[in-house]
C-alpha cells in the first residue's frame, strides 16, 4: 500500500540502496551531471536518521530529536583557495572543515550537509569526484552524513557552498552573545600564520566544544575565521561589553613567527583568519578551573583576557591601548 | 543565571532584535561583509521556530516536529541567468522559488532558508540587497525564513546558493520512488518555452503539491526542472518502471508555440527545463477522480500518459516510438 495512508516503513529508502535501473528497460544516463550524481550515491553510507539521501528532489532526515543547527560557508576559488596550489581534495576538506568549525563555534553535534557547486565544463567529473572525497574525509571524521547536493557546470571558476545541519547538545546552543563583564577570555589554541598551511589543514574543534559546553557553563563562543580581535569583536558586539587582551598572554603559533612580512607574530596572531581555534567567555571562577584543570585531552586552554565595561584592548607592558578589530572581511561595496 | 544549565527561555534571542552595539564603546564596523550582515539582521522577521537568525556562527531553528527536508540549489550566473537582462531582484526570486520548488515535489512545507552568495568586489553591496529583496518576496508568500547565510567577494561572475529546510507534511514525504505499472501520469500545468520568461517568473507548487498529497495518494512525484522526458525518466528510474505519454494530451504552453526555432511546439514541451510544474503518478481510479473534480483551484490538472513495465514512449496518432528523456543536464565530463 503505497501513499499518505501507508505505512511510514514503507516511505524509508536506505540510501546507496537506491533501485538499479534495468538498462534494458530505460536509455542510457547521458555523461553529465546524472553520472556524478549515481557515484556519490554508490559511496553514500546508510544512515538511521536519514530517510531519503542524495538522488530525489529533496533529502529527508530526521531532525526532530533537539533543536537544529544551520550553517553555510562558500569557498571561491582565487578567494578562499588557489586551486592549483592546494588541489581539489583538500578545498573539499576544508568546505566541510570550516562548516564543522561553525557547528563547533555554538557547542553543537554535526550531523548531515549537502553540498552545492559550481564547476568548469571541462574537467568537471575529476575535479568533483577529488572534492567529494575531501568532503567526505573530513564529514567521515565527524561521523556527518552528505545527503544531497546541486551539480552545476559553468565558465566561472570553481564555486563550492556547503550547508551543514547540526543538533543542539545539551539545553542549548552556545552563542556570541552571553560574556559577561569579568568573564575570562579564553582560547584553544595558538594562533597565526594560517596562511601558511593551516587554513587548509586543520582540525574543526568540535569534540573540544562539546566536552567544554557538558563540563561547565559557556557564556559565548566563537570560532576564530575572521581574526582574534575580530572575532573577539563579535562576542563584544552581541554581548554588549567590551574586552581587553594581555599581549604576552596570548598563544603564538609557530608560522605566525615564521611569517617574514614586516608584520610581528602578535599582529598575525591578533589579526590572521582561518586559525579556527575556539575563543570563549566563562566566569573568572570557571576560567581559573580550566587552566588548571586543562580537562581537554591534546589541548591547551589559555587565558588572554577578560571582558569589560566596554571598548576593546591591548594590555602590553602595562600600557592599555585600543585594539582594532582587524581581520579577513569580504570587502563589500 | 548563564550556560547550560540556565533555562532554556533565556536562550531565545528573537531575530532581529539584536543587542544593538553601543557605538561609543565599540570601533565603527567596517564598510564590508558585516555591514550588509546587519542590513539583513533588521530585515529579519520574528519567527517562534527560529531561536537564533542570522548573526551567529549558525542559525538555530527548530524542526522538532517532523521530520525535515533538506534541499539546495545553486545559480551561476550566465548559465543559470543573464544578469544583464534578468535584473539583480528577479534572479533573487528565481534563486528561492527553484528551491521551494523541489519541496513542492515532495510535497513538504517550506520552512527556513540560508544563503551563500559571492559577490563582484565592486557593486556587490547594492547587488547584495537587491538579491535579498527578491529572495525575501518569495520567501515570505510561501511563510518562508532566511535565518542565515555566507557573503563572499571575489573576482568571479555571481554564485548564489539555497539551501532550504521544509517539514515532512502528512505521514511521509512524496519521493521519485514509487510509480506502479499502471498508474496515471498527471501534470499541473502547461509546458515549454519558460526560456522565454518563466523560468524567471513562476510560482512554485507548494500549495497545490500539499493540498494533492492530503487530498489522495500520490505515488510519486517530481517538479519539471530539467524537462518533462527527463524527468519523467528520473520517476522511472527510481521507481524501476517505464511510462509511455500521449502526444495530443500533454499541455502545450503559449510560450512553446511561440518559440519559432525549428522545434515544434510538443518538442519544447517535452524537453525545455525550469517549467517547475508538477508530474505525479496515481492509481488510474484516482487519476479518474482528480481529473473529474479538479479540486486543485486556478490549476487545471492533466492527465499525459500512464506508467508501464519499461521504456519511455510517446504515443502519437496512434504509433508508440522511443522517447528520448532528453532535457537540461549540467554537461561534467
Amino acid at each position: 500500500m503505497r501513499g499518505p495512508t501507508g505505512p511510514v516503513a514503507d516511505f524509508r529508502i536506505v540510501p546507496g540502496m537506491s533501485i538499479a535501473p534495468n538498462p534494458d528497460a530505460l536509455p542510457p544516463t547521458p555523461p553529465s551531471e546524472f553520472a556524478f550524481i549515481n557515484w556519490v550515491r554508490g559511496r553514500t553510507p546508510q544512515h538511521p536518521g536519514v530517510l531519503v539521501g542524495p538522488g530525489d528532489d529533496t533529502a529527508v532526515v530526521d531532525l526532530t530529536a533537539a533543536p537544529t543547527l544551520v550553517t553555510t560557508d562558500m569557498l571561491l576559488e582565487g578567494s578562499c583557495f588557489v586551486l592549483a596550489e592546494a588541489g581539489p581534495r583538500r578545498v573539499g576538506r576544508k568546505a566541510m572543515a570550516v562548516n564543522l568549525s561553525d557547528i563547533a563555534a555554538m557547542a553543537g553535534e554535526p550531523f548531515a550537509a549537502v553540498v552545492s557547486v559550481g564547476l568548469p565544463r571541462k574537467g568537471g567529473r575529476a575535479l568533483a569526484e577529488e572534492l567529494y572525497l575531501g568532503l567526505r574525509e573530513v564529514a567521515d571524521a565527524f561521523q556527518t552524513v552528505i545527503i544531497g547536493g546541486d551539480t552545476n557546470s559553468w565558465d566561472g571558476p570553481l564555486a563550492i557552498s556547503v550547508t551543514l545541519l547540526g543538533r543542539v547538545v545539551g539545553e542549548r546552543a552556545v552563542c556570541r552573545r552571553g560574556a559577561e563583564v569579568g568573564d575570562w577570555v579564553m582560547v584553544t589554541g595558538p594562533l597565526g600564520g594560517s596562511l601558511l598551511g593551516k587554513h587548509l589543514d586543520f582540525t574543526p574543534r568540535i569534540h573540544e566544544a562539546m566536552k567544554l559546553h557538558l563540563s561547565v557553563p559557556l557564556h559565548a563562543m566563537i570560532d576564530v575565521s575572521d581574526g582574534l580581535a575580530a572575532d573577539l569583536h563579535h562576542i563584544c558586539e552581541e554581548s554588549g561589553c567590551g574586552a581587553v587582551l594581555r599581549a604576552e598572554a596570548i598563544p603564538i603559533s609557530d608560522d605566525a613567527r615564521k611569517l617574514q612580512d614586516g608584520r610581528s607574530p602578535l599582529e598575525h596572531a591578533l589579526g590572521d583568519g582561518e586559525d579556527f581555534e575556539l575563543v570563549f567567555a566563562v566566569a573568572a571562577s570557571v576560567g581559573r578551573r580550566l587552566l588548571e584543570e586543562q580537562p581537554i585531552p591534546n589541548i591547551r586552554l589559555h587565558h588572554i583576557g577578560e571582558f569589560v565595561e566596554k571598548g576593546l584592548w591591548l594590555e602590553e607592558n602595562g600600557q592599555r591601548r585600543p585594539l582594532e578589530p582587524t581581520g579577513y572581511v569580504h570587502l563589500i561595496e
